[in-house]
């Protein structure tokens, strides 16, 4: 039951870093939305390891092939099953990890749970999962633009590495913008500096971690739920469901606290016959329900856990030992997490709108 | 839909905050679990506003009716209906706000989506919704102690109001400690100065925020599911469904992000027969699944919306206007949040220790 | 998890037969439906017993308060949740119950899986937690004839009592034909015999069963799923879900095995610009999906169990021992379940419909 | 939403007849339960095309896949996905459906529900659908008898080709017995002149239908939950959410209608230490929860749709015009419906076993 995310526009994703592939099913998808293997494909491709030198250097070409529920280019409304197939596995690199737990990793917590652990890869805790997750974003974001709001804009960045942080404007920053460097990030300044203490990581066998900004703009009024499934309960949900979260935050977010009210409310106004507000320390969220500002929201994501240095850790025979990290690794998740929080968040919007319109109706 | 949470122990809240009365069902409650009303009543006086001199005035006993699924004083297994009628009403404080949006509340987003409204007392988005939480949560935590850890803790106190921070040790700070003082926070010195800054708000009709730190001692080791309802993403989702909330971080969070892998990393090592780590920058949660060390986890709270002074904001005739606030308040939401922040983890918890009894087994 | 029904009009029910009351809490329903108390309590009216001379004679006005979710007689998309009150309780009628279990009742499963029991009136077994299903189904028909099908026309009747059975139309069978006679059948010449056939019964201490068919006539075209949630699959579940229930079947039925294919399909033809099918031994439904014709579909019901004859059972100590029924109730349950085999139909197409908009939209 | 079956040992299928493949995601399996290939091809074997001379010769190896969950030939608590691909397409055959609505199959309904339609081999209302379910329930099986019941028996058999009656001794019938005659009935006598039959049906292009029994021995007593999940009301859905049938009855069924109380009522005797009824007519379960007594139910299966005659229909573009049926197709559905009826049987028991684990613990 952990694997599926979505009420109503609802994905099962499948799949361990080594074995016979990774994927996704989603059920509840309207039907006749245009979609191509090469849409799906593009948005892989900016998830996929080895993409740049900053990235860990595993060669995965993740080609999706897609099963089912698209027929002659359209969706048909009966689940559409995506398959990535694992490529360029390596168990053998992970044999010491068979008998020694790596330290914040899944490792001990899926054998404490379960009894049982894939340890190839880290198995189903290998951030391969969210190719599934990718994959049926490209499909929630062509539903959402194509039957609730085609100006929809979802884009992520990196906000900081560390202590070095960039200077992005959420309302102009563009797609173009963060795919102009490497690290995705919307600020050429800022992306200089942080490839740079990438390398510096990586060079010492260390890693590092940072924060993703995510901004969503042309949101339709009316998206949330009151109560439980309110949009950012949801969203949040949603972040820290990926691999090496530490923490959310959705408008002023931790730094909103050192405000007063009065300084905090963001005042209506009418800009023709919209109702908007004056500031927008809500983040685009009010009573769990999307404004119509722009959603802006932050995500922490830790120093990779994997680095190669000698650890203290235990064996699974349950003795003390040390560990020295191997295989291939990210020592930024950052870059590539970027395109995974965009997916996140359109697959939060796409369910969202389909409850929306289920209860309230189209208009 | 959006009034569920849960998998297997599973809570359903109704109510507004003027009507008939709020409340919870909940399903899937183990049988033979002892609960009385007064334990019940326990909890929820501890929400209940009017209980001290920081809180709204508003008087209402929250009196709780179990209408079902108890039965001489055990639980049977079938739903359990909890009834708390509304009776300190004053439908006529809000008449201004049937025509006019309060600033940074629910009453514009709710008017968007549903095309209707409740508009007194804030309807559905009250605060008052959260008495069914705190009820349910009291059987939560019953079951979880009668079932899976007799000697389970679970604390949240004030972290800070604004700037003024206080300093509690997590694994040593009781209940008793945080019901000491009206704010509740751990640290007796900061109590003092939190306690001056709320009034000097309320009386200045304005308003602060802040964050509640909570940890839950001697989880279970193995409660969370991989992928997508990981432990801390259902948490933050338990939080984010808060009133008032803008961020939740759990271990070393977004101050984590300055770390490097090296010095973030949490070692494993041996004590007696348990795995334990040096260290806790994980917050007690690994790849999703709590690995027996405290959870820890911080929540933001925005200052309370509702304010005492003019504010430019539109009328339902979407014209540009003023409201002053009215009616009854928190000027900070913290000192009755924490109970609620206690009880959302036990609800997390207590699902969660379900979901692994019925994947996993007892042992 | 058990007593929830519907994916999106979603109905949690509660209560058992003695104790605080029974009811229901709906979610996600729309907002904008115009509905009054007085509208739930026609619908409950038909189901309450000591209606006629043919039922139980336990007293109970069933009185029905809307606790939230409506304002100023209108839905406001939040959580509807609806009370009545358990009035005629007689415990004392039970004591034998509490050490014996009365046989083809649910006494002993309920022990058997739960370790304890509220034998009080059968506990949640009762029939009265029906109450909540049809207080529900009077607001998701209001649902329906707003937003999907004006015209849409549900009616059940008593097909037949033992071997007896009634001659009526399907397809012009009315509400008021159902009405004019105690035994709700279609057939007042049946009708006559039923009621004999049920007060011979009575006045034998002995009881009988019978099925009840149920037309629903103009549904709209496109609701039910491919796959699991086909609508006759659904259908089946909801009455599978009634007490006393043994068989259901839809169209042909049991009866259309005895066909070959050639006589069974149903041939389609244009009516005006309409699909239509010549003949309807599809009943209304084809691959799970409703096709415009009229769904009908057949329940079977058992003979109450309750009798008033002394029979073999065995008491809670596991002692072989007798028991000799005692306590008010219906010597055939057929009449007052006619409304619930209505209303868990409704709450079916209700939440198909609702389903169908939030995929495919409303065009 | 519709290709979700179960709510702890959850299963979703995917696929078309034709296309990439048809499969399934089970989540929520425990871990450590040992499962083959091997284990579950010989399931799907008995579900598959041409495997004698009375069904379709439609020549598919229906070899499966195992993608991930497994490792080292055990379940690890991961997503089980399992892939079968299509070979045979003959989508040539099709073209005719491509313009006109088959009689009695769902290409009307799915064109007007979804607006598009794979016509091919009627795309997701093809019976390849259900080899995800088979697949999905070899496991549960493993399951249910390596944690739940080690003696637990599920055995199938066609019970009646339209007038035709096999006499199949409940308690006793075996796998074997089922297996020793390619229509799969229990009764040899019966065996050859439903073979006649259904052959005699193929010579003339003609198709007929007939019911499946299905009896579940061993089964723990507790399964099943108050109010809508009731375990028949599960069995129900699962039963009508097949392609081809129009009923299910449980126990004593619709002819229990016929019998008084008196002489339907099952009465408790001790039998040793356990309870145990007299006589069955409940069908193994009592307030929708299984009493330890053999489960036993009836399904009916119309006639085969597509016949080689032709039949009157209407085109895509609403043309009154006619059809003759083309395509291999089984004369019969009920011999391969066997081994899916168990499928679907297995499948409610272990969800249900997980279910009740999870809210009463394992004793």
């Amino acid at each position: 039951m952990g694997s599926t995310f979505g009420q109503l526009f609802r994905i099962h994703t499948f799949g361990e870093s080594h074995g016979g592939g990774v994927g996704v099913v989603i059920d509840g998808c309207p039907p006749r939305i245009e979609i191509s293997q090469e849409e799906i494909q593009h948005d892989l491709d900016r998830r996929k390891p080895g993409q740049s030198e900053i990235t860990t250097p595993r060669k995965e070409a993740d080609q999706a092939e897609i099963l089912s529920g698209v027929f002659e280019g359209k969706t048909i409304g009966s689940p559409i099953s995506i398959l990535v197939r694992n490529k360029d596995a390596r168990p053998e690199a992970y044999s010491e990890m068979k008998e020694k737990y790596r330290p914040s990793h899944a490792d001990y917590t899926y054998d404490a749970k379960f009894g049982i652990r894939n340890h190839e890869g880290g198995g189903r805790s290998s951030a391969r999962e969210t190719i599934g997750r990718v994959a049926a974003a490209a499909i929630a974001k062509k539903v959402l633009t194509a039957q609730f709001a085609d100006d929809l804009e979802i884009v992520a960045y990196v906000k900081t590495v560390r202590d070095i942080e960039a200077e992005v404007d959420s309302d102009s920053v563009t797609l173009a913008d963060v795919e102009s460097n490497i690290v995705r990030t919307g600020d050429p300044a800022a992306a200089e500096k942080m490839i740079e203490l990438i390398k510096e990581m990586r060079a010492d066998g260390n890693s590092v971690g940072g924060t993703i900004e995510c901004v969503i703009r042309n949101c339709p009024v009316g998206l949330g739920m009151p109560v439980f499934d309110r949009l950012e309960a949801d969203l949040a949900k949603a972040m820290l469901s990926l691999p090496a979260t530490k923490g959310f935050e959705v408008g002023s977010g931790f730094a909103g606290t050192q405000l007063t009210g009065r300084d905090h409310n963001d005042p209506f106004r009418m800009e023709g016959d919209r109702v908007r507000t004056a500031s927008n320390r809500s983040g685009g969220v009010q009573g769990g329900i999307s404004n119509g500002e722009n959603i802006i929201f932050r995500v922490a994501f830790k120093p990779t856990a994997t680095i190669m240095t000698a650890q203290d850790t235990v064996s699974t025979e349950k003795e003390d030992t040390e560990l020295t990290g191997r295989g291939r690794h990210d020592p930024c998740v950052l870059p590539r997490a970027v395109p995974i929080v965009e997916a996140m968040s359109a697959l939060v919007l796409c369910d969202h709108a389909l409850r929306q319109r289920a209860q309230c109706g189209e208009g």
